[in-house]
């Protein structure tokens, strides 16, 4: 007995439900849970079911992918750890939090490696020994910098996601095609206000009272990729901006670790820019 | 065409999606939205699909049911605005915030009544060209109030929901059981806790941070029934009970409106004094 | 024995709080609550104090004033029942918000007028008993609607504020410079996001999880005045923007009624397009 | 110049902020924050202030007695590191965020140890080389067991706090008793909700929509101290009682850490099982 993550993206016709649990009555699987949802703007269908039964993964791929419109794709993923890699820069709580929540056995997933443009959180991520590399963005430019952090990304195998746990450079759009739908990144408010350098402090002057933080896939409009999942925190008069800052701290670890745990749990759809969480 | 809400309630096994949306494809009719949940524990299986098409509704009932095992519980409603009793007693909040959306169209539903132990709400409710029923609990028995109530809810027909805002008399078993499953409740703490008298007294003395409300099915459990919805606020040392008791006003009416909603919506299923949302 | 709300703003300099409760301690006022801040920044500082006793008003007044630097404001008030005005447009959930408080009498406020540029809402007004005045911003240019406006909000009196609950027109400079800091709006985001035309639109096209409301002082940067109170709901990929507008609905009159509750009971200080809340 | 947090806690009178103000003056002390509150029905009068100045601790402190009631407690407080003892048992992620905090220089505290009754956290405590001991409940009666960990507290010195991060055994009275007000504990419930074993088996088969967790200080009414914080999040009926644990870690975690860092600040006031928080 197998349990498989079975995720349908299709264009909307009649039958489409219809046809896959068809499939699944036949291969005599069992639904454990299923979602599904159309965009009727575009026209979209999402499905996502996780079922067990004794089959195998290939022959129910193509078992689904036969009953369904050319064009759709079809994704049966094994419940398996994933492979990640975590970039960071010098901050330390998006980082920890989710090295504790590995080492509490919290996330589906093997963290092969930290890579930083600093040297400063190896201390903390040896403790887990979790292999930590500094590649230094000094004294180069921004091509051949990146281009030792993909032949570092490349050392280590197959992955299956980057993490941006506060990584603090912008990365070319070269990088990012390179892998779409692939890096989750953090950013330090809440999507699309105050997009840029230090918006914690402007947010304190224009008054707000509220901060959040966003976590999204990033594409090439800067800090403007697909959503994930978005918090806030009321704040007031007597919070300076560091004391923002500091406060968007946990916000930004929450975010951070709850998108991280939807991917590794491929709950996650996207398209158009936006995303469908299931 | 019409547009339908499917409701099933089944004991699980598989293939159980199949049938449905074999059924609905068969018919012809397009899903707009579908939500299922299976309840491992107690192995139940709750469907609720949108869907629209050219059919009878008695006709969709029958089919649906006749793939299904035979104690399923099928329910096929066209979505039309439904008829609700309103009990009150003195506070406003809860039943303004009601009238108020019920006057912005915001609620699926016909307001036949409002019944009251006072006459305090009358010049507030016929504002809105609502009748108002005040039945007096004083100087007669429990079982002849709750009669002559009865008699007021009858004489304005069929109902689907009584829904009481802030109705502060403990209801008959009789009572109760006559109206299972259709009477929704908004409890002025958040169950479990300070179940009784003056619960925001008994949260300021034991000095809470938090506050909140609870929206149920009434059953002869006392504020023990399914609940709906459940929301809280947080409170500090500078809140007096009534400071206390007037936040709690505000989480009560919006509980009661989420929850009042869910079931106009036919959103709601019950099962084992707990609820599954869709 | 007279309450009275004592608000200080002063230049920050050491000894303010020792002069000001030595004012206290020597009229024999007793000091029921007390807040500071001081905004090191800006070298502000702000005081708010509930004070009773046996006292005068302008002698209260004076002594303060007497104490503290020439340039310091300092407002004694008695609390009362303030006079607001409402402007809206067709909308019904957050002036139906504010009346049925009123009706409750959760508000310190007479209400003295709603002012709409369309009857739509004339019917619900009457209802409470309070003046409806339509003024048609139809067939006539900017200046002479709002002068009409103008003219009609004068006919009423004093008043302390006026809240746009959910009035839809841009107002002209010279009408928000007539009132500074006396026009509470509500916005239909939480700012900085989204200014401009349906926010709700732009919000479900960029994908947020996230929407809110903000409200505010109107200034004349458009939807940028200091921010009185903001709120947020969480949202998902099932929201059509129209689903988020009726969901942002109940955000918006929750907000907008908290704003006012502050305004009416003397808690906000208005400063360099931020405000402090006590 | 030093910083001093002064903390009072008196029987309240008229002119308790004129005199303590008029102290700071005199002493020519900068006032950089300061809160009252008074509790009418106790008569209870409570005040921090936050000075900076060129003053002896020791002549602060009298120099403020001198001129209240004799029964007035006076608290100057050095802002400086406090000393810190973990307890724990199995469980990570409550105590992994507090090291993580504290390794990120987020807490004003040294950590002297980590006492657990299990060895199974000891890896990840040695990986930020702060001491672990083990002190087995087994074959060993409770009075025992808990007069070893008092030997092993007392072999650290003197501390400030005791932090039960999921300490899951039950205190003797007077091992609370001992510590009064020193103990800090994260109850795995929103007060006072779902007392005793397995809250969250009982959250479920209640049908919660929401749970939480509570921060209190510990004394002998079994977990019924002072609330410091709380906080929740929704669940629905796709919770198993499984997935509400996971999930009400992470709301324990966050509520732990922040009732420590209020600790830590001396923010807390407790009085009549109650806190009063600045």
């Amino acid at each position: 007995m197998s349990q498989f993550r079975v995720l349908i993206d299709a264009n909307d016709e009649k039958g489409l439900v219809h046809k896959v649990s068809t499939v699944f009555y036949n291969l005599n699987l069992n639904i454990l849970s299923n979602s599904e949802f159309v965009d009727k703007e575009s026209n979209k269908f999402f499905m996502r079911s996780l079922v067990d039964g004794d089959v195998d993964k290939r022959a129910l791929s193509s078992a689904i992918k036969e009953v369904l419109p050319l064009d759709t794709t079809v994704k049966v993923i094994e419940p398996k750890k994933k492979n990640i890699i975590i970039m960071a820069t010098k901050e330390l709580h998006a980082l920890g939090d989710i090295l504790i929540r590995h080492e509490a056995g919290e996330l589906e997933a093997n963290i092969l490696a930290v890579i930083s443009n600093y040297d400063k959180l190896e201390s903390l991520v040896n403790k887990f020994d979790i292999p930590y590399v500094t590649v230094s963005h000094e004294g180069v430019d921004r091509e051949t910098h990146e281009q030792k952090i993909i032949d570092s990304i490349n050392s280590y195998g197959d992955f299956d996601y980057i993490v941006l746990a506060k990584y603090m450079r912008i990365l070319t759009p070269q990088f990012v095609e390179t892998y779409e739908d692939k890096i989750i990144n953090i950013h330090h408010s809440f999507l699309p206000a105050f997009i840029g350098a230090n918006p914690y402090k402007q947010a304190y002057e224009r008054g707000v009272k509220i901060i959040g933080a966003t976590a999204h896939f990033v594409n090439n409009n800067l800090d403007e990729g697909p959503i994930i999942a978005q918090e806030v925190i009321h704040v007031d008069h007597a919070y300076s901006w560091k004391d923002m800052q500091k406060s968007g701290k946990d916000v930004e670890k929450v975010v951070l670790s709850r998108a991280l745990k939807l991917a590794l749990e491929d709950r996650i759809f996207v398209y158009e820019n936006k995303t469908v969480i299931f």
